[in-house]
């Protein structure tokens, strides 16, 4: 997605170990007009009857809200990372591990939210070793729901995740796949 | 707001503690056209000229992402609750009692996302005890910018949050301001 691409070169910061900082439009501070037009890239990647969103809290909250405008405002669902007194139904739930934090942790989602009767498509705003991903596809899996596919904002194509995500036969689209930035510069794959 | 309180009463679920359950349509899963129309009504209630939305992670950003549409696009910033190694220039920090998950936590912001030339209005889902809303007017008030107001989805009349923050003069707008359910019976403060 070259307008995503070129605000990420515009905007975006990198720092030792590969981490992308994008912080000023994506994930702490939020651009609305790009949330929108990558929203409608989405819709227009998955063109499937989708019923439900499924996304992580925090920074995919934003994305697949926004988003959610270009699938006739169907339902977004997000998984949790924290047990919290809301949280008393029954749960599916999954592992993550995260390299940013530095620590491992529990995802949950309410089973009432993801019926066997839902197309599903995850949204999230990164996607590196793929561990959050693979941990929403499991809560997909584990609610018998179908998924339809995974859309990434951006994809760090020097990390696993997005080989391993595939491999899987899921139908995974990242609207930008960064390179290794070899000399501290910036350069995508051709897609 | 009638269309929210018809919808709590509808689908919200009344637990012990006066605990209210909204993560059907609010903060677990969320309705996106309601949030939409939680937008166009902040917008009427706070029609002033606003530069940016500040929430708090996890659940006001799916509240504020949709309502920023309203508010001409303008950025949208949350606050995060906890450290990551994508967290590195210059904080604003403030302290957070959290009642559901049992814990205090800070709270951070970058202070880039905060100028003294804003004019910020906070969103967020809940206001119960009024912990993490008076965590974010200290992070506006240390940002040094002007804070246009705050509105709230759902206040919980029957605990003291609204009234400390009115107290400091701020201008508070809770859309469905839900009384002691006594009897567990829910009933709404009239506005």
């Amino acid at each position: 997605m070259k307008l995503l691409e070129e605000r990420i070169l515009k905007d975006g910061v990198l720092k030792d170990g590969g981490i992308l900082k994008v912080d000023s439009f994506l994930n702490h501070q939020m651009d609305i007009g790009l949330l929108q037009e990558i929203g409608k890239e989405f819709r227009r990647l998955f063109p499937e009857n989708i019923t439900r969103i499924l996304t992580i809290e925090a920074s995919g909250i934003g994305i697949a809200t926004i988003a959610a405008q270009y699938f006739d405002n169907i339902p977004v669902v997000f998984a949790k990372k924290s047990m919290s007194k809301n949280l008393d139904g029954d749960l599916l739930t999954s592992k993550v591990i995260s390299y940013t934090k530095g620590l491992e942790f529990d995802i949950f989602v309410e089973k009432k939210f993801l019926s066997p009767d839902d197309n599903i498509l995850i949204i999230d705003d990164f996607l590196a070793n793929g561990q959050a991903l693979n941990g929403l596809i499991d809560l997909v899996n584990g609610s018998g729901a179908n998924l339809i596919g995974c859309g990434i904002v951006i994809e760090k194509g020097f990390q696993d995740g997005g080989q391993i995500i595939r491999d899987k036969g899921v139908h995974l689209e990242s609207l930008a796949i960064v390179e290794d930035p070899k000399d501290g510069k910036l350069c995508f794959r051709k897609q």
